[in-house]
């Protein structure tokens, strides 16, 4: 049998409540062509990401979704196969939104941004020093905004939004909580990322040692999850607390109206009598301004080690459903990618 | 029977659900004699706010709850009777924390607001361009941030931070629509405050009537009443949208668990993929850098004619606990006010 040209995976239906794998379907599709002034790329590594599941729903949001029989949304770290737009040659690695696919071509006018291979590995690029690299900086940072002394508590520590907010929390003299699923990544994230305190979510006790791990309160809470982990975190919150909402995990997979009790009235408590503040947000808002400071402070942490990072790299485009569906899971222990292709210098 | 030389009311007992007449008791005690250094006061007008409703809860708040016996927390417009302070002189009226009684001693450390009845009446002091005033100027300007043609929307809008809030709103080019109860609250909010439009919370179809006044849905939502009108409010909120939370009246009176369904989720998700800002806040933490602007800002407003405003005076000191009862449910018509006493002069 020939190898495929090219392959896709697509939408294949709605997924109710959590994603399965008959939501997916792969397809063998002809390799697209170089268009006029564009470039063709091929896919090294597709970056999984838990935005992507508000795309397949069709509820109103900030994105458009998916349509049923498109190809899902996505980034990757591409090689350049053969390019007709100035400044990019064929070997070139450059950062693309290619969606789920092995190859893609793009016109003159879409944004590709260019990695150094010899600057880091290319997969940061999806990662630490990418989106979620970005997301963790624009909602800690900018909103957040913790000072010295603070405490700052971030769940899904261990991942690659939730390790680089605890992170810079302590480079600007911060306390970091991490929250993470199960004692491996607990370990990690006090061991290896060195948070101050890692509380694991699933513990029967947990909310009386997130209270132990934070003697003098929240000052900032990294929102990436919602549900219990709010609950938990919602009475520790000191005045003047601010909550970057930049996920909420624990709640995408829901179907129709959430069982009572009625847990609005309680967070508007707080919000009121803590001066809280709570701030969505989509790490572009804040690109333009932010970007520059943040690669820089992060190339720099990483070069001198104080910023650390993991992959977790599930191979083959095939494998990116059952990758995707167990990352929604907490099953992911680091940044989640897809190891496509390889460079080919070393193919 | 003679008259007695003093009168106040004290919290008798901590309300389950509305507060009812049975958890308040007006005493007769001996009149405060001068301290020295001090001001020795008698009221004249005492101010009901709803935040005086959190006060009779014992659950955790900025504030320490009166306890059951003393004298209930509030502010009052007084004339000084006698005076061992330096610049105060009897016969001056100031505004003073005196609680809910007709005369009140102060050492020489309580801060007192002088009032000078020729440039507004002295009742303003209470409402607009007092605590009520400055509450609505910092929420909205400071939190609120309203840019010319942008729309602004306020619940309790007859009411005295309310109807300041549409009414800046205006002052500054954005449209204001406010949602009072019942028609001749809504003529008043539309015919005399001149807001772009009024909607009756009590209309069955006041979700469809609050859409329909937002045609550009709502940049900034001042809320001060939480329960269903943010229902209401929360999917007309466009993206970036800011929500300075004053008050959640609607809820202060529920004891326990609020039935279900559960609607935090909803709310949560509404502000990640609108990037909105919700924002707790206490007026006084925003009076040392805005309260001279605020009475500026205001008193050249009412000057000019372009700020209205409206109070319900109750008479007799007695009769406050009435007054507060009907003011939770909405039954006051602007600024609530006791009439407690007269000014010497006019005696």
């Amino acid at each position: 049998m020939s190898q495929p040209q090219s392959e896709q995976i697509v939408l294949a239906s709605r997924p109710h409540g959590p994603p399965t794998l008959e939501n997916f379907r792969l397809e063998q599709v002809d390799k697209p062509t170089l268009p006029a002034g564009g470039v063709l790329l091929r896919a090294l590594y597709l970056s999984l990401d838990p935005y992507m599941r508000g795309r397949m729903s069709d509820q109103k949001s900030y994105a458009k979704p998916v349509a049923v029989g498109d190809v899902m949304t996505g980034e990757s770290v591409c090689e350049v196969v053969a390019s007709d737009r100035k400044g990019y040659a064929a070997g070139d690695i450059v950062l693309a939104p290619t969606g789920w696919r092995t190859h893609a071509a793009f016109g003159a006018s879409i944004p590709l941004r260019k990695l150094d291979p010899r600057l880091a590995p290319i997969t940061t690029g999806l990662g630490v020093l990418g989106m979620p690299g970005f997301t963790a900086y624009a909602g800690l940072m900018v909103i957040g905004k913790p000072k010295p002394g603070e405490t700052v508590v971030v769940a899904a520590a261990s991942g690659p939004v939730g390790s680089l907010v605890g992170q810079l929390a302590m480079l600007v003299g911060a306390r970091a909580v991490g929250i993470a699923g199960g004692a491996d990544k607990c370990r990690y994230v006090v061991d290896e990322l060195r948070f101050d305190a890692a509380i694991d979510h699933r513990a029967p006790d947990f909310a009386k040692q997130l209270e132990a791990a934070c003697p003098k309160g929240i000052d900032v809470y990294f929102e990436n999850v919602g549900g219990a982990i709010w609950q938990a975190v919602l009475p520790l919150l000191n005045t003047f607390a601010r909550v970057p909402v930049c996920g909420l995990i624990a709640q995408y997979n829901a179907t129709g109206d959430f069982p009572g009790p009625n847990l609005l009235p309680a967070t508007m408590r707080q919000i009121l009598s803590k001066s809280l503040t709570l701030r969505g947000f989509i790490n572009y808002e804040f690109a333009a301004e932010h970007y520059a400071a943040f690669l820089e402070t992060v190339s720099s942490g990483i070069a001198g080690g104080n910023i650390r990072y993991r992959e977790d790299v599930t191979d083959g485009l095939a494998q990116a459903p059952t990758a995707f569906i167990g990352m929604l899971e907490g099953r992911n222990f680091g940044k989640v990618l897809v190891h496509v292709g390889d460079p080919s210098s070393s193919q």
